[in-house]
């Protein structure tokens, strides 16, 4: 990556561990990391200032970059008769379209426009939840990774790091073989999963911005005789392990039907579930699956956003979150890419829900989207501005419309329920400026990175 | 108002009757008022080009001004205990406490700089749900109707239309008297609150920019017998008439133990419910009360991130519509003022609540958002872009980092979908440019002026 030296940044306002605001805070930084974090009154001289409240950078923990193409393109047109209205599983055909389409040059240009879009939302790390490994009709490409490497490139021309998830997906449904645009997700079986996912994570083994993890897509995709497969190699590797879990009813019926036991209890009776593992969604679970997640530590990650969007409901996140689960945040469909958006979202559908308020401090929900978002995606030092930190600083306006009239004391609060994407005024990655005033410095205007991306498919 | 005379705006593309994008729209003004509307693939010399998708104006249905001061503020810190949660009422006391503070120089100052935001956010036309009548303690001020004059001076100076909706409050709940903040609110009954809201009408009977309009706070605030004397007062003048109703479930137990009865019962007894009705929240209801709404015509005004903000709930909004009561939009509280994200929360939160996508198309809900708001607020003749409409054009930008990728024949699935606020680029109300890339034209730093507003109380 590129490295700008020892250098410091000056913070109107920042915040800090053990979770405070503090005028005045300056930020030494070594290249990718910080060095030092103190009080200072005014900025000195050649520290540069950021403006606002500044936040560790934040972590988008579940993305599909690919799925950006479909925003504002699958809101069906209802009828009186209720056609035409759409449902997940309608969805999924419009998201299998795009998947269809890709190859390795439109994946690049299209990953880097949509992570250009999240360095300027302020996120500095993402995880991609990967399954497009080979050609359209399921036939490898001479290098077997290109799909994970145009993204690994994308990741670092946008300026954030990358959590790859490399996602085993080898059944169209339980049962059922792959078909269609499924067929170049999957590797036929799991060993031959965890060949091609060992030579991306060899790779990459000595580059600290990128962490190879591993997925299963859900117990749709993967057998349950192939899970100790994935699960084994995420423990050789203390790699991140990822699975969807219970976004939708239809999982759970399906699987009860299949092996008499929920997708939570599947996951858990093989050993999928623990403190490296987030389970994402987790929307649809009784209270036993609360259970299992919460007693084995595993992270659960909310796609708020996305589970508006896809109709999936409100997840159980407080029940999870007082049982011990840690929460976390994603985009995933990219229908919005606003962390501010996902964090408030989890605390306003738990109030639509219960009708009670106040189920999440906005420190507390800050804390998904940084510090525990990264420890999910395996960056254990990352999402806090504290010495020996990954330096990523993001920076949110209290002096926009949206934010003005902030108690600065709690300006944390302003931030995280009133802040938007379009109020972080400096992004700084790994100890780089990458974006400033809602331009991103490499890559100069992303709007028009996003239009000719999705316009070539 | 001051008018820019006959002129004519080219936009790229619009959104035009009846419910189609269109690309290269010329719209014809003279002075406030559209005066045609045709088609012109390149933009005419002398006409002021607009980017992007052009909307017609959009109408906040429901504000209070005020409150846009506790925003980011009233957020609780939950202990172990759920102590600090806080409640719709516990806010309630938060926002009685800014009530309490307010002189009409700070009330100007305050709902001027809203406005000002209001604007920015493509709104063209507010409904002002205004209790702050008299003195802190309940004395009139000389001139009786001051503190609806300065929202009025407000709303010129920022540049949108207004409709007061003059408020009758009598009591502090079912059978209290006023006491605290409320004292303020009170004009001691039905008759005395008609005699000063006739002033108010009469002093802008010639004004075309303003609506005088009334309403019922609640059954808790207005007690049976006083009902009528609103209604003959609306009726007479024609005016619009706005309710908030069942807001809270207590609402619902306080009417029923006290009459027997729901609100929405209740109202429809004494007259309340109408074609120039509208209901405000209405989220707790049973199946007799959306009868009763949708028979009626009434109205019925979503409040939704208010709604979310206050843990109110998920309300019968598809019901309601699919029954034939028009739906609205407000930003109410003003946690956020965004009616793009209103206007998606309504189908988004319906999508949680049904784990069904597609209850309302993009169009449908623009619609909410423009027209049918407009008429809620006694302009019929806006909302738009036609002959004979006001001149509001409202351009979303489509080349924003959220907005880029769209379809253009449906891209009013994108604004709607995934546009913001800060999406709009300009503004042009009642015939004058008022907004132009985040910039208000007239009142210059916005954010600036609410910090100071808010800062002042």
């Amino acid at each position: 990556m590129t490295t700008t030296g020892a250098t410091a940044y000056w913070c109107e306002l920042a915040w800090v561990p053990p979770g405070e605001v503090a005028s005045g805070v300056l930020v030494h930084v070594d290249d990718t990391h910080i060095t030092a974090v103190e009080r200072a009154a005014t900025p000195p001289p050649r520290a540069t200032r950021l403006p606002g409240l500044t936040l560790p950078g934040l972590a988008n923990v579940h993305s599909h970059a690919f799925h950006r193409a479909l925003r504002g393109r699958t809101h069906g047109v209802p009828t009186a008769t209720g056609a035409g209205r759409g449902s997940f599983w309608t969805w999924r055909e419009r998201m299998y379209d795009v998947a269809r389409r890709l190859d390795p040059d439109t994946y690049h240009q299209l990953a880097r426009a949509v992570y250009g879009e999240m360095v300027l939302a302020g996120i500095t790390c993402v995880g991609e939840f990967h399954y497009l490994h080979h050609g359209p009709d399921g036939t490898p490409y001479d290098e077997p990774n290109v799909m994970a490497e145009v993204l690994v490139a994308a990741a670092r021309e946008a300026g954030l790091r990358i959590t790859v998830l490399d996602t085993c997906y080898l059944t169209g449904g339980i049962g059922a073989p792959l078909s269609g645009a499924q067929m170049r997700f999957g590797d036929g079986d799991a060993e031959k999963w965890a060949t091609r996912a060992d030579q991306l994570r060899g790779a990459h083994a000595k580059d600290h911005d990128v962490v190879v993890g591993a997925a299963v897509h859900s117990v749709r995709a993967v057998p349950p005789h192939e899970l100790a497969t994935v699960v084994s190699w995420g423990h050789a590797s203390h790699a991140p392990l990822h699975v969807h879990l219970s976004e939708q009813r239809r999982e759970n019926a399906d699987c009860e039907a299949a092996y008499g036991v929920s997708p939570t209890a599947l996951l858990f009776e093989h050993g999928v579930l623990g403190p490296r593992t987030t389970a994402v969604h987790a929307t649809h679970l009784d209270e036993g699956g609360v259970g299992l997640l919460a007693g084995t530590e595993t992270t659960v990650c909310l796609c708020p956003t996305t589970e508006r969007d896809l109709a999936d409901g409100i997840g159980p996140a407080s029940s999870l979150s007082r049982a011990g689960s840690p929460l976390v945040l994603g985009s995933d469909s990219h229908a919005v890419i606003d962390l501010f958006e996902e964090a408030r979202a989890l605390e306003l559908d738990e109030r639509l829900h219960t009708e009670e308020r106040g189920h999440w401090s906005a420190p507390e929900l800050l804390t998904a989207m940084s510090e525990s978002g990264h420890r999910a995606l395996g960056f254990a030092d990352a999402g806090l501005i504290a010495p020996g930190g990954w330096a990523d600083l993001v920076s949110v306006r209290l002096d926009s419309v949206r934010t003005a009239g902030a108690d600065l004391g709690r300006a944390v609060d302003m931030a995280v329920f009133a802040g938007t994407a379009a109020d972080v005024v400096s992004v700084v990655a790994s100890g780089c400026p990458v974006a400033s005033n809602g331009h991103h410095l490499r890559l100069g205007d992303v709007g028009a990175l996003l239009t000719s991306s999705i316009q070539t498919l």
